[in-house]
């Protein structure tokens, strides 16, 4: 038995998400799927995060087990042949062997992800279901300033889904940053944490997007954060800004 | 009678070009479409540039004339909302009253356009239909090292399409810049000159592709310009990496 582990890229519109489910494609189904294709197994892929619906990756990680040795370039290309022909917009950017004690989700150290805003008159094209399209300018050092509240170790209750699963709501979030990218003005959210809870990012984002705007003013978001109470989150910002960049172990 | 002046970003994908013509829809028909829609009055849209089907934009030029004067923000919100409604990939980036001597075409003193190619294993996801997916890595200095050979005034004859209507094959390209993005790695390809060739870019695009792989070298590019013969060139790169960035009156 051999453990691979896998570096992913994909763009998450028209997917459920990460997670296989009843119903709608999920990025997890179409990759098992390429691997039943490619080498006859039924593998149980494991994903480091489990992306919502419409939530994009440039660095997911997974684990695997084949009862077969496959060289690793045979491995990213097989799976990406079957990706392909399925007409999925996921590809496997890397495969390597793994310890056989790796899990891509417990092992990992940090996570890390972005969120991008675009913030003019014109509806979104070349973007479109890439960036959460906003018509007001908004107030990146004001942004900042806020999302710095949100640094290091507190219960994240306000700022997780009430459908969250963990057990606890307290996280240590190690960054939190919003620069504006010089190469094309995009407004950009970096956040690393070991985990996440649920819609936590997009909840950092929706109420981050308020103060932006000057809806909120930057102390307002520790309010929000010291309410321990999930009704004193802004919006919820849409699932296709959001990226999952990165997985440390 | 008042002229107006707008600037165009587009997805080309799934358009047949600029242009309008029979059967497949064009971005020129787009527009005029939605001008109609919103003002009731068929409009001749002009614009600066005919790009090919595929071919995207950030900042492709137009005018058009307008019996109604209208606020410029009118004109560029309610094309907008009729693309929209249309679920057309372009949208109207900024509208503004122009002189009427002004002509998005002749009045053109350089035209910007970027090429991108993008070398790895793994299939394009995010970057499907928005670059040229090359999978043998590319030598960059030796691609722009080629590129600087073609710089000036020259009879472009190899590299222009054969169906090309313009009457000379004599052009002066400023600038033909192969760089690597530091941001992504993508290799992108910056020519500017005052006009283009039919297929020119595309065509510097394939055969720098060549000398990037090792196939030419730099100086087989000024023996293919020098032949001024279309089949010295390479091959003609896909229209998806190609990108109208801006024009300067």
């Amino acid at each position: 038995m051999s453990r691979y582990r896998i570096l992913i890229e994909y763009d998450g519109t028209g997917y459920a998400g990460w997670q296989r489910q009843e119903g709608p494609r999920s990025i997890q189904e179409a990759i098992e799927t390429a691997i039943q294709a490619f080498c006859g197994q039924s593998a149980r892929v494991y994903g480091a995060g489990r992306t919502d619906a419409g939530v994009h990756a440039h660095g997911q990680v997974a684990h695997f087990d084949l009862e077969r040795d496959w060289p690793d370039d045979t491995i990213r290309d097989a799976i990406n042949a079957h990706l392909m022909k399925a007409g999925h917009t996921v590809a496997i950017l890397n495969a390597e062997h793994a310890q056989p004690d790796f899990d891509a989700r417990f092992s990992a150290l940090k996570r890390h992800y972005v969120y991008r805003f675009i913030s003019r008159r014109a509806p979104l094209v070349l973007e479109r279901n890439r960036a959460w399209w906003l018509t007001k300018p908004l107030n990146v050092d004001a942004m900042h300033e806020a999302a710095q509240f949100l640094v290091g170790r507190h219960d994240f209750t306000t700022f997780r889904s009430i459908q969250c699963q963990a057990k606890s709501p307290v996280r240590t979030l190690d960054r939190l940053d919003v620069v504006t990218n010089p190469a094309d003005g995009t407004i950009e959210l970096y956040a690393t944490a070991q985990s996440f809870l649920h819609n936590q990012i997009r909840s950092f984002a929706g109420s981050l997007k308020l103060v932006g705007e000057g809806k909120w003013q930057p102390t307002d978001l520790a309010k929000a954060l010291d309410a321990r109470h999930r009704p004193a989150c802004g919006p919820v910002a849409p699932p296709w800004g959001l990226y999952f960049m990165q997985v440390d172990y």
